[in-house]
């Protein structure tokens, strides 16, 4: 296993309405506080929020093609939700290496989502089995 | 807040490959193991499977749909991946309320998801804050 503790990587996203749309229909979640104007008008958020899970895929997204990259096995992921995806913002996902067990193949990653604001959104821990 | 410790629903949702095709395209992962079929027949699987995270999103799906439902806002998951889902796999994503503190109207669910052949490929804990 050619990974070592600290590596890091990242993508970048601009979530939009088109996209939250997409994911609602793809899942199954309608919850109007991704989809209705009127409704999330009336929340804490006072707009449209993109789902949390859409967050949490992009940090998928960089385990399974970046780090460690493709054949990543996911084992556990722990997600703190912890500031709303307003529409258009751009996310960037962060994962970086915490702990390796090279006899198992089982890497540890510390898993970050931050708007262009540099307002964490999600924090968590995956962990992940490198084939 | 019309909630009590027991409360329980679940969907139940086919992952097709075009699911799974999809949900690459919309959140980048295009990790091999989903959608190279040369690829995954040479891994633990056999063959192709799907995002954990659409497993993961079937959960969201349902505490945003059905309980606690519309207006929920995602505080916290875990996620525990115990095996994989194949193509075509009938996927039922199922929560149960397990604490609810209504003072800060805060709900903690046991959130499972499970294959056709009732067994358990996702297990984990979500905190919900309902408005």
């Amino acid at each position: 296993m050619n990974l070592k503790v600290g590596d890091t990587a990242a993508i970048s996203r601009q979530v939009t309405g088109d996209d939250v749309r997409a994911f609602a229909e793809l899942t199954g979640d309608h919850n109007p506080l991704h989809l209705d104007d009127a409704v999330a008008a009336q929340t804490r958020f006072g707009r449209r929020v993109a789902h949390g899970m859409f967050g949490a895929s992009l940090i998928s997204a960089v385990l399974g093609t970046s780090l460690p990259g493709p054949g990543s096995i996911y084992l556990s992921q722990t997600l703190q939700f912890l500031a709303p995806v307003y529409l258009d913002d751009m996310i960037t996902a962060r994962v970086t290496v915490k702990k390796i067990r090279a006899e198992k193949a089982i890497v540890t990653l510390e898993t970050i989502c931050e708007n262009q604001h540099g307002e964490t959104i999600i924090r968590g821990e995956a962990i992940v089995l490198v084939e």
